[in-house]
């Protein structure tokens, strides 16, 4: 880790903690198409941001480009990644293997990328003891006494909403640090535990009201 | 339609549009539990935000409540409704039966709020004929033919990357308003198209990011 990596840092704004990824996936896409060099204009006008708020965003974390040359991709990348915390590796335990579970499960991304299903819980006694994504299922009684001997950093929470918050309480009392939420449940935890929400009812009803706005002033 | 509903509105801020499913989640909530009454104080401390902004985002769509009286949980939870066009039928058509797109097909949450999917597509030989959710899935080849036949209001694009685009186009050109798209490219549309994007490695590169950071400041 470098000596700027090591430094306390100010919380980075949520705005530019939501525009990382983007640019790590276009940067990914550059790496992979063999480009060497981008300048903040070309990174503004790939991803619709100005070239000054990606000069200010990438400054949050040191400066990486020069004047009138540009940030070395590769370079950029690498930093963005460790920004990220990509360059390390995150154990994930999985309860719910639904479709949404499977879903993740199955994502292959994920484990390119150091993030790691080590096992998956269910309720269903049908599905206790299937495989999937190489992890056995098992029964979400287990799960507990599961994280006493397999410590895991991130929880993925893809139950119903009802079981939701119980299942949440046992990930954080077992030492999860991270909850990544996809039921529709309010989670409440402790103040040094993220939650991440997938929350898709709340997405269709954005998109269902952004299509209502507009068909209203269309009809004027 | 109420004249109030008809009257050509300015765009609502993307911050209230973001909390109205919240609005939504939580009146659904206490209208199920029994509750009449509500007043902004107690809705704020079970959402998390201030009296004074959830007065304020409501206002936005007129004047709901009374003073020392609070919100009619009914009243208000049809006011959303109709906000957020849920008192309307949405047509939906599916591309990509992969785990994904087999989740979103199996919610029954968005059949129950009026989102109907018409129709299911996938490349895959092997899933076509399949019935999921009511529907048999088809070639994607039929996509253009079927939308001349069977006009949707949004599509749902749970394909790969690769192929997200060229679905995109087709399903614009077939006069889809609204996309949902559940792959991580980035997708160009015409003006009067809405994308509701919901990107599964944004949201967990943005929760590694927080760990990271969080982990950082631990060590110090």
């Amino acid at each position: 880790m470098t000596a700027r990596g090591r430094k306390k840092r100010e919380a980075v704004p949520q705005g530019v903690v939501g525009r990382l990824p983007v640019y790590f996936r276009y940067l990914t896409d550059l790496a992979l198409m063999g480009v060497d060099k981008v300048s903040s204009a070309q990174l503004g006008e790939a991803l619709d941001f100005t070239a000054a708020q990606i000069r200010s965003d990438l400054s949050y974390f040191g400066s990486f480009g020069q004047q009138g040359y540009g940030y070395n991709v590769a370079e950029l990348l690498q930093q963005v990644r460790q920004i990220l915390g990509l360059d390390k590796k995150h154990s994930i335990v999985l309860v719910g293997a639904g479709n949404i579970g499977k879903a993740i499960g199955s994502y292959g991304w994920f484990r390119a990328e150091g993030f790691t299903i080590e096992a998956i819980f269910d309720i269903d006694p049908h599905l206790i003891g299937n495989i999937h994504g190489g992890c056995a299922i098992r029964h979400v009684d287990e799960l507990e006494r599961y994280l006493e001997r397999h410590p895991a950093e991130i929880g993925v929470i893809a139950t119903p909403k009802e079981a939701a918050q119980a299942i949440c309480d046992v990930l954080v009392a077992g030492g999860v640090r991270g909850i990544w939420n996809f039921s529709p449940a309010h989670l409440d935890v402790p103040d040094d535990v993220i939650v991440e929400n997938i929350h898709l009812t709340d997405s269709l009803l954005r998109l269902a009201f952004r299509l209502n706005e507009r068909g209203q002033n269309d009809e004027d």
